[in-house]
């Protein structure tokens, strides 16, 4: 493609990106002045087009868009892949059925191809030869994400990070390491501890997540209460572009403020932007004493106000404040057999405290536990400081997950309001959905204001779906809230990006995907809007 | 402007962008083998316009430009202006004086018209009018910066976030504030202090910094070590595109993975990608105790042994670990008549303890400074809990950079290195410049790996420009440090970041510039280097 055509083509699609605006939900997305004016001009003058962009099923703005005009694998491609990544390109349909399904088996591709590169050399080759070719790329890491970012939507050959796997440097003054992105979170936080650090970040995925997929789609996780957002904790990325183009960025400091910050643009945008390859990140000290307080609550605003007092009372050792309610926990005693080690309750809190002394920890916890029975904000409760009964308590928060998919089907939201606003939700929605709905249960990160909403049923309920949709969006967005904290948008959220953010700022965001990979190669379908896409 | 030319021009600069390298210091650039590739074919085919690019004087890279042939401003462009802020468009020489400036008395440009905006929109309406009659634009807040970003390099508009001080709100339970661009940092933390809350960053300039400066150059400061950076705090910015699109990102939630993160690109990008009118921060609780304890060491060595020994035993209630030298100490005594408070030495240390419980935090500061006295890290000190003594001890550190501007003329230079190497480079320029400088002195944040290099003679002295630089940026980057930790590149730094950045990832900020402002007229010759501005 010549200099000119490629360039008016972007220009293009800046100009369109500006002027439109998603027409399934004009009540939320008109909260601006400028977007209300903005979509009587665009229902006026594209309404018909638009429902047409919006895919194959414009009643659900979940499913899948048709499929844009990739290249398809060729005999030749394979020769080529093969050439360069031998014994790491698979093809065997059965080695392929687990990467073409996501971990909730809710969104399935059709991939032929699977490719397993070793270093970031080997990503710029593939990708280069891929954008060159039009073909779709799909970049994975544990494939365990929830919103079907991780997975193909139609025939997109899969990039695995699986064999990117090895530590490349740790220096133990400073605290910074740096790895491949196909590392496991999980064996990180071991190679760390060893060494008396602990990873910024954990998530119930630790055992198969990889940490490029963690900074790809920004996880938020248990720890982000103590430690931040991976947007302060990432200090470097090597990440290689659409066009095979490597950016190295993989600073190892804390403070860099020469011109502006580019690895930002590839935390959390889910692979669409540029495939990270490896990682530099800042990791704490392994607290000396550990101590975790399983609790339970008779309302919501005991609750709220047990966190109040201990974000005062236990301050700089608090790592975590999280909450399930008590749904949560019968489907925890019902599915997966563990045991609720307290008096039964509406509410649950498990809240855990890292620290350098021991017995300064014991005795703010002390004090604060003291404070809250006495009040009568608490009602039972039971402590542990041992690894093994730590790691039963947190269980019962990290496997609410789990327990959820043997209800049949769940319909999962991933939300951030105000903090005082969290359980409304889940109450409205219980009134709303009536007995449409088998469960509706609420858990999350109450120190980070994110709830998760689950809603199940026994099978994929189009009319369940329909009395959710929009109106959980719409309930989020009077809020102000986040329709996806911490999960990303994918394929399944994607086209209601506009309950959260501004059509202004949508359509930058296409600029920003149009400027870097303007073939539009890297994860289609996903994080932008299909009038985007 | 047509369509197709504004995109030729575009194209034209990102080809441009990524195919050269500055000439000036091809050793250090070429520190990559691609890099080393793109010199060579870029000194034999590019040298001669390159030179001629780079500026007026090419033998000094800090210095201005030629003037890009921008608008000037006319009759008619100061009545638009008076209509729009009567009373609030300044041209008033007298007036101008101050904000044509920086406050190191080092870059003096010559705006005739200051405009003093109260709102977005007042913003919005300068910019779209500054975008199309092409006149340049220099957002200005406190005017504290240290590398000449936040003065007119020639006759651009002066736009002053100064009225823009209001508090929009603040949730006591979350502790996250939203307030305008050009409230004073010292005037939020007071408000905050009244409210059981702190501001999460804090610096020497807090007086008269606006907040909307800070984000803009993503300050780092006194409190990094503890709460993290910008990066990471800053929840929402409110941004007035350079065509007058207001970017309303002003969200007020600690997680948000709807889409990409465009407020990064504000951050530190020194006004030239936009001008942000408005900031959402969170904010930490005010500490019940703080301690600091002023400490003193006979080697470096010794200093970073007591901060290993530090991070151990003080852990989580650590919030700030900082040094000045024996140098800065007789500077502060000479000029400001300070007094040291302990025996002198070679090496002072401040630490900072904030927590939750006074008595546990004393006992942990105790057991520290035991075991670094018993072990002789520490050869004298002297601690403080009460408000006036803490603060004449942090004094000691602020005002280092006050006392180094009665010296004459000081170069200054904030670098990152990994920890162990920061006061190398301080022994190393000493030996390296011998007598041609009054005074080499070395300060700075410990913790972060962040050291502030000071080198003064009595007036500016181009053979001793020529003796520090490039050789401090060579040093620097050998060690793949940052030549600019938290300062920015503004005018004077502008031209060095291919020392901290490769080649690849500045052109990428090229054409990040050329998407968000085509026509140049924010903040023009401050944080790109000139082969790209």
């Amino acid at each position: 493609m010549g200099m000119l055509q490629k360039c008016t083509r972007l220009s293009l699609r800046s100009t369109y990106m500006w002027s439109v605006c998603p027409q399934y939900s004009t009540a939320v997305a008109a909260r601006e002045t400028q977007d209300r004016a903005l979509i009587v001009q665009w229902t006026q003058h594209r309404g018909v087009h638009n429902s047409r962009r919006l895919g194959a099923n414009p009643v659900n703005p979940s499913a899948a868009p048709p499929r844009l005009p990739f290249s398809r694998v060729t005999q030749e491609d394979l020769s080529f892949f093969r050439a360069l990544l031998p014994g790491r390109t698979i093809t065997d349909p059965d080695l392929l059925k687990s990467s073409n399904v996501d971990w909730l088996k809710t969104v399935q591709g059709s991939s032929d191809v699977l490719l397993r590169p070793k270093t970031a050399e080997e990503v710029s080759e593939v990708l280069r030869y891929c954008n060159e070719r039009n073909l779709a790329v799909c970049p994975q890491g544990g494939n365990t994400g929830l919103v079907g970012g991780s997975v193909p939507v139609f025939d997109e050959i899969i990039l695995s990070t699986s064999l990117m796997n090895q530590v490349i440097a740790f220096d133990n003054i400073s605290g910074i390491l740096t790895c491949q992105a196909g590392c496991v979170l999980e064996n990180l936080s071991h190679y760390l501890e060893e060494r008396d650090f602990i990873m910024p970040l954990d998530l119930g995925a630790k055992g198969s997540c990889h940490i490029g997929g963690n900074v790809s789609t920004n996880a938020g996780g248990l720890r982000l209460l103590r430690y931040g957002s991976l947007r302060g904790t990432v200090l470097g990325l090597e990440v290689v572009l659409a066009d095979g183009r490597v950016l190295n960025c993989l600073a190892t400091l804390r403070k860099d403020n020469t011109g502006y910050d580019l690895k930002q643009l590839f935390i959390g945008s889910e692979g669409t932007l540029g495939v990270i390859t490896a990682v530099s990140i800042l990791c704490p000290r392994k607290p000396k004493a550990v101590n975790v307080a399983f609790l339970g609550c008779s309302s919501f605003q005991q609750l709220l106000e047990t966190f109040q007092c201990c974000r005062g009372m236990l301050g700089e050792i608090l790592s975590a404040f999280e909450f399930l309610d008590a749904s949560c926990m019968n489907l925890l005693e019902k599915h997966l057999k563990l045991t609720n080690p307290i008096t039964e309750c509406p509410f649950y809190i498990i809240i855990e405290t890292a620290g350098s002394n021991a017995t300064h920890d014991e005795e703010k916890l002390h004090h604060f536990l003291e404070e809250v029975m006495t009040s009568s904000l608490v009602t039972d409760g039971t402590v542990a400081t041992e690894a093994t009964k730590i790691k039963a308590l947190w269980s019962l928060r990290e496997r609410v997950t789990e327990a959820l998919t043997h209800e049949g089907y769940t319909y999962k939201y991933d939300i951030s309001l105000p903090v005082g606003k969290i359980y409304d939700l889940v109450q409205d929605m219980r009134r709303h959905l009536g007995d449409m709905a088998k469960n509706v249960v609420g858990y999350g990160h109450v120190g980070d204001g994110n709830l998760h909403l689950n809603i199940t049923s026994s099978s994929k309920d189009p009319a369940l779906l329909a009395a959710i949709e929009p109106y959980v969006y719409e309930w989020t967005s009077q809020w102000k809230g986040s329709i996806s904290a911490e999960h990303g948008l994918g394929l399944k959220k994607r086209n209601y990006i506009y309950y959260s953010k501004p059509s202004e700022a949508v359509a930058l965001m296409g600029s920003i995907k149009a400027m870097l990979d303007p073939k539009g190669i890297l994860n289609p379908y996903k994080t932008l809007p299909d009038n985007i896409n």
